[in-house]
């Protein structure tokens, strides 16, 4: 038998010395669900450090540019707040305060002797979800194997948020494999929900979610292959992008799947605003990811798409809204946002009218076939120096239970390659559905934008989860896909409807799940649906989207 | 033992009867290698037909659209000097005169009527390789199993074509699985060069090559997956490019190796001139193929790009250019174009610098093992209906030999994604080279684009061929290419050098196969690569490279 748990421990107990001593508080008990009002309460923060971090993204780089605040004020603020955050829902993996307020100090020395900023970002304190290489840092991805593997070079989009003046500051916790929607590894253990610490802040960019929900980073970099931005957005009420195949370059970063080049993960930006994605995306592209990624696309940020020249300028837009993908009917909370964004965009002026969602089932199976047509290989490979258990669940019971699980022999590439042309054949299928809603929208053109659920469900108690098809399916499909934050579940407002019918057992399965107080205060986000490489018109419309729910509810947002 | 011979003597009698009986021409003996001079000669085409016929796509498409010409004159004249070429070289697949005919007599009725054309191509017969399936017509791609399957709908290119205002009014012939840079298959037969009829046309777009060499056709459709694009291009002296994945569609097309996501194959234009390549790539990117196919690249036609705002607005240009590639030395005639057009270039105020071809013996040995990786299986499905036999070779004798062969028994998924993995790695090495150059150009920027052989032999004796991989580097990197003509090979100017030292016995051997005499009159062509996605950089820059080589050698374009 390796000896796994004690690398393991002594990884951790790094860790825990790489935290200044003066910020370790005393977290409440574990019986305080909802720790969101810890950190401006505990005393680590000062009236300043907590302005900052309620700063929008918007601000913050408006006060950095000008020199009003420094990038050093700036990083410990964030830097306090991301070690109390840690301490509440365990969300950090690598903690590096020197390296970055040196970082931070020679960008403010920059303004302060050129009277010009770095780039876009100048000054910025930028999360990284733990598969972001950094030259000299170790990069374990949450594998027991993979400590000790201190980087050599930077990820290609570390260099560019460099150059964009940012500071990455904190690295933050994944699962192991990242091939699950919640957040647990053999290292660094468990990451909570801060809103309720019993419910999962969902996975795999969870101690993103966690981290910014709690206002201990301005922006983050997640990663989604299957819904692993939009799964901790929505949970954690915050605001994310799963931008299309190669729009954020992803290379030199670590991952799973290496090699898999069909259904591609990707980078995209986490955030407490929709200003903080687009500031990302458009700093990002516009560095020419391409000259430093061969993935990356050659395709410029457009300002005619972000402005809705494809979409009418924006004005009167028509919306398709999934209710339900005909698989899984979604909890009460998810019905009502749903429905309270409908109003607030009919309001608006635009239109929304019912979205059919064809062949979800067939394109998330191809999806997934995909990934495990070399997953158990793959996953045995990335664990094979200690020998360390892959995980099955992420039950808290059973999580850490030692067995070397093989969960799928694998497949041939020829096997492989036609699973892949079935896949293809599904997204011309879902392509010309989209162009035909022309007829129907009464726009002369197609549906604009889809609204849809995240999940059938909100945040969940660990070691729930059931279905990830509402996001996954886009993957499969290669839309862009944005969150937004709409509500909270309110045991009263979103009471357990009685149900008859189901359309499977599963489906039978998640009803049975849902219980009001167990679900009480969690966020409900939404997704928005665009056109592949439409990038810009995603974020635009969510702009849209956004402002409608504001305007229609503006004591709720 | 199954009956696929005569299935395929079956198609062919079809074939023939497809061809309008006053059309039949009597072809000189076969002795008479160059047949370029026969069709205007042979009686067949009156002196409008050969002046429409020696027209440029340019002067075509003005004509087409003042009505000078009308698209059933055109047509016409393009079609029998099609059915001239086949008789020469056996270049067509499908013939389907009535059907195209008919097409341009709609087509020049809407314009009598309206008074406008349909399209930036409108009334202009184009040419389609076998693949690009037409509603009601059969779709065999050389396969006898395949005789008899009518497709059922136009591939999503053939309907942009249309909707430009094209008239598509012959296919074009291909090898039998496309993986050969020769042309013959079971049921057509094999396709010559109209240079020197011992010699291979190049393929697997070599219908294509041959019958626009003829002047049968202003424009043709090819495909490129390790140079089936630009091999008959160079080897019958004509324009061609090859873009980058996605930027034209190739949805509903046949093909082999489908599923294969990682190396794929791209349609692109072959012309006489670089004016039908623009023409082709602008036309099919306005109509916006990323809303037809779910793989095509939402990045619209970029005028700046054209311009060449990347690259000091096409002023002062720095090309780097490839004399070998370290594996395998070009023979005469290629050495001597590279040195034309280093002169030309250097006349007309660029500079040209050498150009160090890294790694290209692994990219295209990653490339090639993606493509065995499941094509075994791939061509045993395609033929399992006749049992007809897989070819092994494309030699003139053996080329009939009914052997099923098995040329490789596949890997598995896990071992095909570390196979994507390691090319992946490898482009982003190629990639920093290119970038790298910045240094040495003089310019500021890297190196504009790249001047490299296309094989190191022109079009050679049937059956020889033995190294794509001039072509097929760029294929695995994704790198746009376009062909463009240069000179013929010269028996006096081009006569054999002694060499003493050799990379290898591959090396070794096709020093050994050339022969100013077998080589003699044969077409020489080069590439000019450019950076992935950068299409228009890539046509204007061939643009240039072709008026410093006219200029520089008037006498000989």
């Amino acid at each position: 038998m390796s000896h796994w748990p004690s690398i393991a421990a002594e990884k951790r107990q790094r860790q825990l010395k790489s935290i200044p001593q003066d910020w370790l508080v005393s977290p409440p008990p574990d019986s305080t669900l909802d720790v969101t009002g810890f950190p401006e309460t505990c005393g680590l923060l000062n009236p300043q450090d907590i302005e900052i971090t309620n700063a929008s993204t918007d601000v913050l780089l408006e006060k950095l540019a000008s020199g009003e605040w420094t990038s050093v004020d700036v990083t410990t603020a964030f830097y306090k707040r991301a070690i109390i955050a840690h301490q509440l829902v365990n969300c950090l993996t690598e903690i590096f305060v020197d390296r970055a307020l040196a970082r931070a100090a020679e960008l403010d020395d920059h303004l302060k002797r050129t009277g010009k900023v770095v780039g876009p970002l100048h000054g910025l304190p930028i999360s990284l979800k733990d598969q972001l290489c950094m030259k000299g840092l170790e990069t374990t991805m949450g594998y027991v194997s993979w400590i000790g593997q201190y980087a050599e070079k930077n990820a290609v989009l570390v260099d560019i948020l460099l150059e964009c003046g940012a500071v990455p500051f904190v690295r933050t916790n994944i699962p192991q494999t990242l091939m699950w929607g919640e957040t647990y590894n053999y290292i660094f253990g468990r990451t909570t929900n801060p809103y309720n610490r019993t419910l999962t802040p969902s996975g795999s960019s969870g101690g993103e979610g966690a981290l910014i929900a709690l206002k201990g980073s301005p922006l983050g970099v997640g990663s989604d292959i299957g819904g692993s931005i939009r799964g901790p957005s929505a949970f954690c009420g915050l605001y994310g992008l799963r931008p299309s195949y190669g729009r954020v370059p992803y290379c030199g970063a670590v991952n799973s799947l290496e090699g898999q080049d069909s259904v591609l993960s990707v980078f995209g930006p986490m955030a407490n605003s929709i200003g903080g994605v687009k500031v990302f995306m458009k700093a990002v592209v516009d560095t020419k990811p391409w000259l430093k990624d061969p993935l990356a696309v050659r395709k410029k940020w457009d300002e005619d798409e972000y402005n809705l020249v494809d979409h009418g300028s924006g004005k009167n837009l028509c919306f398709g809204i999934i209710w339900d993908d005909g698989h899984v009917v979604p909890h009460p909370p998810i019905r009502r946002a749903l429905e309270m964004t409908k109003t607030a965009l009919e309001k608006a002026g635009h239109k929304v009218v019912d979205w059919k969602p064809i062949k979800h089932g067939s394109i998330t199976e191809a999806t997934m076939n995909i990934f495990i047509a070399g997953s158990t290989a793959d996953f045995m490979m990335a664990t094979s120096t200690t020998g360390e258990p892959i995980l099955s669940t992420m039950e808290l019971d059973s999580a850490v239970t030692p067995i070397r699980t093989v969960r799928s022999g694998g497949i041939t590439a020829y096997e492989l390659w036609q699973v892949q042309k079935l896949r293809r054949d599904t997204r011309k299928e879902y392509l010309d559905h989209w162009e035909a809603t022309a007829s129907a929208t009464g726009t002369g053109r197609p549906v604009d934008a889809i609204i849809c659920p995240v999940a059938p469900y909100t945040a969940f108690p660990h070691g729930k989860g059931m279905y990830p098809n509402y996001t996954m399916v886009w993957n499969g499909l290669d839309y862009p896909a944005s969150v937004f934050p709409v509500t909270t579940v309110d045991p009263i407002l979103d009471a357990k409807k009685h149900r008859h019918d189901f359309y499977d057992v599963l489906d039978k399965l998640i009803y049975q799940m849902y219980d009001p107080e167990t679900f009480k205060n969690a966020p409900v986000g939404l997704q928005l649906v665009g056109r592949t490489l439409e990038e810009e018109a995603v974020i635009k419309m969510t702009e849209i989207v956004d402002a409608a729910l504001a305007a229609a509810k503006p004591d709720c947002k």
